[in-house]
């Protein structure tokens, strides 16, 4: 399984974009949101792509016995969020293969239009007891549809 | 089940002491530990009074089928918690009856000794179904014996 | 100060009303979203409420150095909340004087209708420093108006 | 500014030792810690490593002017930790230069002494405005001598 980490982070086409409104919960003494919390974001922007982008419900994958869980993340901090600040949350597919998926994201600032963080998450698919497993092959094709058409 | 909100919110004999260091995490942007934080430290309170007063693991009592769901809880926020804070969590026994406890909770900061946070939450003992079921007997004879070394 | 509880906790017009999707972070081992995290969801129902009944930004407010800490909250938890569902945050009013502000909040379930959580908070008024102080005179007569058109 | 990504993520001695209970509110809905939470977890294995091994409390150091916001976070999940488990958090130093230092972080399971995250945190030395400073020069001098001894 070689899906550890290489190359560069950025997004590529088709991207999804979500918007995120700061709260007091994400932030911490700093004044800014807490380092841990970006990876809240960007599973928020990981599940909206699949729902919009590949037309699947994560509930529904594990209702089918699919998990996806995470074995990597990577995260550049390059300026802070701030409470209050209206974010947006740009996911794309950075990778894939049988049984993992890759993906890219970036948040920004609305307002600024500044690019705050950008990382990656690498996910595995595994069946319920945790044993690596292929994707489900309608999900393959249809990522695969989707790296093409980028 | 009349297991509603009534009383003071005091502390009975035998009360669990732990400590709990404030990290960054736990803070938000007004320079103290958010206010929905606190119910964690509940959790941790109630978790560590169980395993040390009732010689019961939540997690055995899980996987024998029993959970103990939170159905109320309340906390009065009298000072705040800062940055790496040591705290005390004070808990005890509030009431109990054959299908709920309750449990009282009291933060402290450990320089000062000045009360930060009390409260209680309250559990209603289900079966996985979700279905409201009597605390095994001897759990419930347990705190019984508690109640009244008190 | 009388600003603890009493009386009970429903929702009086003007409600205002937003959306949040649940996503892992927010739950638990239990399979429903953590007890604590719905002080999260209050958070962002009465933030929104005050930006869209009250013509007011919490942001703004603290600028202008007024806070708003929570000195008690309370929570009843009458269903739990699962993975992706789509929640309702209604949010009003519960009483307010020179000094304080009470809030109301009910989450439901979009898809059933389902009330899941109810509960309050009440907000003292302070300055930077901590100390009490009044409401600025625009925010309490927009209170105030608020109040009476319900 | 040279302090990115590269080379293998393993603890050098002196390593710090602390130990960690995994809460409800640490677990997801997948029965295991939650992804994100495990930088929690990175906190405060650095910042016991710092007040143990360097003599250095952060909340002085942040008295003092100095911040050190995380620049990069990096997480290699190899293993679930779940609900109740005692986790040993390891932290060493990963290198230093005269603006920034890294840390090495790995989480086992007490009970089966199992490897289950590994990861780093990359932080550079900023004053209250965010601009880059200088390490003070009494800890920089102890991150040197501690990372000869090792």
């Amino acid at each position: 399984m070689k899906i550890r980490y290489s190359g560069p982070v950025e997004l590529h086409e088709p991207v999804h974009r979500c918007q995120y409104r700061v709260i007091y919960a994400d932030t911490d003494t700093g004044g800014v949101v807490y380092y841990g919390n970006y990876l809240r974001l960007f599973e928020i922007g990981r599940t909206e792509f699949m729902r919009s982008r590949l037309r699947v419900s994560y509930r529904e994958l594990e209702a089918q016995g699919i998990i996806l869980p995470v074995v990597e993340s990577y995260v550049r901090y390059k300026a802070p969020a701030r409470y209050d600040d209206l974010l947006e949350i740009c996911s794309s597919l950075g990778g894939y293969s049988r049984i993992s998926i890759r993906f890219h994201h970036e948040i920004k600032c609305c307002r600024s239009g500044r690019l705050l963080v950008r990382g990656f998450t690498i996910h595995a698919a595994t069946d319920r007891s945790g044993s690596l497993t292929r994707l489900p092959g309608g999900l393959y094709s249809g990522i695969g549809r989707l790296a093409e058409s980028g």
